[in-house]
C-alpha cells in the first residue's frame, strides 16, 4: 500500500511558445496514487528563474488547488518574488492539488455527522482520512516532485479552511513533513475541538521540531457562536503553539477584521508566504 | 499621424494545450504603432469564462505591464472573480502593457531634469509623452482589443508611481477614456506639483464625467519630506476630486501605512479592483 508506484498519465497543461523568463508558468499533470487508489491531478508553477539557473528551489503544496487558486497563488508569488513588488520572499515551485474527495481527505476523523452544540452543521459519506491523503503527499506526491524538478527539501503546506485543518493536524502528527505552514482560518470546529484535544496529546512530538508556522484567522462573527467558537479554538491552538514553540518568533498569527472564512485567503497568501520565504 | 494603422507581427505565448476552463490565461502580441514609431508588446490575459461564453467583457489596461506583473495582477483578478475568493469582482481581459521608454511615455510634462526644493531627483533624455502615449491608446491599442477581443467598452486604467501619475493626468485630460481608474502611489512630486495645477485648469471639464476612481498611497516617510510631500499633494488631489465630483461615492482613496511605493501595488489592486469591477 505505501509503495511509491507512481505512473506518469499526462504532461500537458500551459504549454509555451515563448523563450526562457517567458516560459510555461504552469503544467498538469496526473499521478496514479496506490495509496488513494486513484488518479491524482497537480497543476506545477515554475517560478521565471527556474530555466537558464541551476538553483534548487524550495516547493509551496497547495490544498483545495484548482486550476483558478494556482493562478492566483502564483499571481502573488511571481509578484512578491520579482521586481514587480522588491524581490521580498524568495521564487518558489508551487504544487497545486485538486480535490477528488474534499471531506475524505482533508479531515483527520471519521465523523459522519458534524455537529457543534447538538446543531448539525455537515454530514459526510467520507471523512477521517487525513492520513491516507497525508501518506499520498510523504510518500508519492512529494518524493515524485523531488525527483522530477530541481527543488530544495524546503517545502511549505498551505490550507485554509478544511486544508487548514489538514496542515494544522500534520503539524501535529507529522511536524517534519514540512518546513513551514501556512494555516488559513482552520476549520477549528472540527470534531468537538479536534485540534486543541489532540495537541495536548501531541504536544511533546511537535515541539521538537520548528517549523515556521504562520496561522491567519478571519472575521466570522456574522456567524454567531459557530463562528466566534471558531475563531476562539483556532487561535488558542495558535497561541498553544506559539507559547510552547523553543522559537516563538517562528509562529505567527494575524486577525484579519475586513475578511471573512471565504475571502481571507488572499491576504494570507500576501502576508504569510512573504513571511515564511523571505528573502535571503 | 493618427491613423491607426496597426500591424499584427506576432501572436504567441502561453499556448494552451488544455481545454474550455483550463486554456490560456495569457498571450502576447506585438503592434506597430505610427504614433510611436515603433513596436509595442502588450500582454493580454482573458479570464476563465471568456471561452464557452458569449459575454462582453471589461478591460483593464496596465502602465509598467511586464510579464511578471501580468502575472501578479492575472492571480488577483482570477483569485477575485472566481469561487476562490467567493467572486467579489467581475471576470475581466486584462492588457498589460511593458515599457519601451518609460519616462518619455508616462510622464506628462517635458522635464530634462526632475527637482523639489532645489535637489535635483532624477534627469530624463526624454519625458512629457503622455500625450502621445495617451493617443497610441485611444486611437490604435484600445479600438485593436475592441475589434479583436469580446470585450465591453469598460475600461480601467492601472498605473502606479508614474503609471500613476501617467493615469492621474488621464483623468484630467480625457476622462472618458476609461470608466475606471486605479492610482496607485502616484508621482505627485513631479513637476512641481503637477497634478494640482493641472487640475486647476482643468477641474470643469474633469467634473462632467463621473468614472469611478480609486487611489492608494503609500507610507514613503522613510524618504523624509520628499515622501511626505509626495503624499501631501496626491492626497490634496485625491480629495479634491472626491469634493468637487458630483458623485463623491465614485471616488475612494485608502492609504497603507505599513507598505511603501514599492510594495504597495498588491494591496492596490486587491482593494482597487474589486471596488472597481464590483460583482452586479
Amino acid at each position: 500500500m505505501y509503495k511509491s508506484a507512481l505512473l506518469l498519465v499526462l504532461f500537458v497543461f500551459w504549454k509555451t511558445a515563448g523563450a526562457s523568463n517567458e516560459s510555461s508558468p504552469a503544467s498538469k499533470i496526473s499521478l496514479h496514487s496506490t495509496i488513494l487508489q486513484e488518479i491524482r491531478n497537480v497543476y506545477i508553477y515554475l517560478p521565471p528563474d527556474y530555466e537558464g539557473s541551476d538553483s534548487l528551489f524550495p516547493v509551496i503544496y497547495v490544498t483545495d488547488g484548482d486550476i483558478h487558486r494556482l493562478r492566483a497563488i502564483a499571481g502573488v508569488v511571481e509578484g512578491l518574488s520579482t521586481a514587480t513588488l522588491e524581490n521580498q520572499m524568495r521564487q518558489a515551485v508551487i504544487v497545486a492539488i485538486p480535490n477528488t474527495n474534499r471531506s475524505r481527505d482533508l479531515t483527520p476523523s471519521v465523523l459522519p455527522e458534524w455537529t457543534f452544540e447538538n446543531r448539525k452543521l455537515d454530514t459526510f459519506e467520507q471523512s477521517g482520512g487525513a492520513k491516507q491523503f497525508r501518506d499520498f503527499l510523504k510518500t508519492e506526491l512529494v518524493p515524485y516532485i523531488e525527483r522530477r524538478y530541481r527543488v530544495s527539501t524546503e517545502r511549505i503546506l498551505v490550507g485554509e479552511s478544511f486544508g487548514g485543518l489538514f496542515a494544522a493536524d500534520t503539524l501535529l502528527q507529522q511536524p517534519d513533513l514540512f518546513s513551514g505552514y501556512l494555516i488559513i482560518d482552520p476549520t477549528a470546529l472540527w470534531d468537538d475541538n479536534y485540534l486543541n484535544r489532540q495537541y495536548e496529546l501531541k504536544k511533546e512530538t511537535v515541539l521538537t521540531t520548528s517549523p515556521r508556522i504562520y496561522f491567519t484567522f478571519a472575521n466570522n462573527s456574522h456567524l454567531g457562536k459557530i463562528g466566534l467558537t471558531n475563531r476562539k479554538w483556532g487561535e488558542r491552538f495558535a497561541s498553544a503553539l506559539k507559547a510552547a514553540s523553543s522559537n516563538p518568533a517562528r509562529v505567527s498569527q494575524r486577525y484579519f477584521e475586513d475578511e471573512t472564512h471565504g475571502t481571507v485567503a488572499f491576504l494570507a497568501w500576501y502576508h504569510g508566504l512573504r513571511a515564511l520565504l523571505p528573502a535571503e
